[in-house]
């Protein structure tokens, strides 16, 4: 997790530099995320699945998708930071439980819920 | 980007043993973000500030919050791998913009948004 | 539901006047009402539950609030005639089912979801 | 608006007859009104846009449409009381805001948002 230690390091010096410590409550920070999530969506309002398809080989839209993940990922930092969450062994964490609940024999080719595999 | 880098390689092998690819579009991994970041605002709703403060002393929540984390972070992974986005960069880029939009004297201990700013 | 219906054909004529039926799908009108529940979270960003209730006091922000909740009960009436969905009566139906899932004895002064009620 | 008048008496009657006002400050009205929005998005998950065209045709995904549209509904009423919004006088007033930002010469037949239109 060293890369991602480094970039929350980073992020952290960045919040304290402006004293924004006192505003990242769980609450503030979940919210954050949700709206960054958002604007991620709104780049998809009104557009066809072929031309969302195409952002990313249009430069301003790139730039607007790389930005709002972006802002995903760095929210995301300050929420782990904050609750002591370790997100790569999380994410490895939720693959196993993932794995177990789409046994690849019943989910292969399937969008079925887990609940929903026969 | 090592670290995320073994993560996103884990991930697209849990896909494609699955056969999965064929409905990540772009649209449908961005609405499974929202979703899921959904899912970690759900853990707020009714709850006092004090109580999600505590959130990740209590075993259950913590582990609600670990997966919902999780969840969002590997539906992340999966639209950088598929727009070819490089999260780290975009977060290092993005927090530079930010530190132009937020410089450090007009927004010290300010919640302001940018275009507020004095 | 006379009131709404009379809502729903001035919406419906300014929708027609800009031939924008067209980009209303489904999926469409589902997404862009989510976009507009977000911009009324949004909000509440950074904010406290008390200067949050003192939003509707101040004439900017009352605005504000009037037209994020107008833009999700305009997004909610072109899903309603799309999908040829009564509001009034499915509101009244889902107050029903309610009423079963928190029966009043049980859920008097309770946050609990009813699958927790005991 | 005397429908949604009946409909938010009987709403408000719901609620205290469960003590629950105390629990419904503005911001987690919001908030709920935006998981509700969520499980509305949530039916289009993995769905083509023919899929979900076709989703009030087949009953029970017609209910949990009908179901989640209430519900969104029943949270916009419950804010709208909160606020001493009159949400139909809201939807004509921003309606009229719209036919401002989209006159019907520059806007038809145009997805563009108001800040593109020449």
């Amino acid at each position: 997790m060293a890369d991602l230690d480094a970039l929350t390091a980073e992020l952290l010096a960045f919040r304290d530099a402006r004293d924004w410590r006192q505003f990242h409550t769980l609450r503030q920070l979940i919210v954050s995320l949700n709206l960054e999530a958002s604007e991620l969506l709104e780049l998809t309002q009104w557009q066809s699945d072929a031309e969302i398809d195409a952002l990313p080989a249009d430069p301003l839209s790139a730039e607007a998708l790389r930005d709002e993940c972006a802002d995903v990922l760095l929210y995301l930092l300050l929420i782990a930071d904050k609750t002591g969450i370790d997100l790569l062994a999380a994410a490895r964490s939720k693959l196993r439980k993932n794995a177990e609940k789409y046994p690849v024999d019943k989910a292969r080719g399937s969008r079925a819920k887990y609940t929903e595999l026969k």
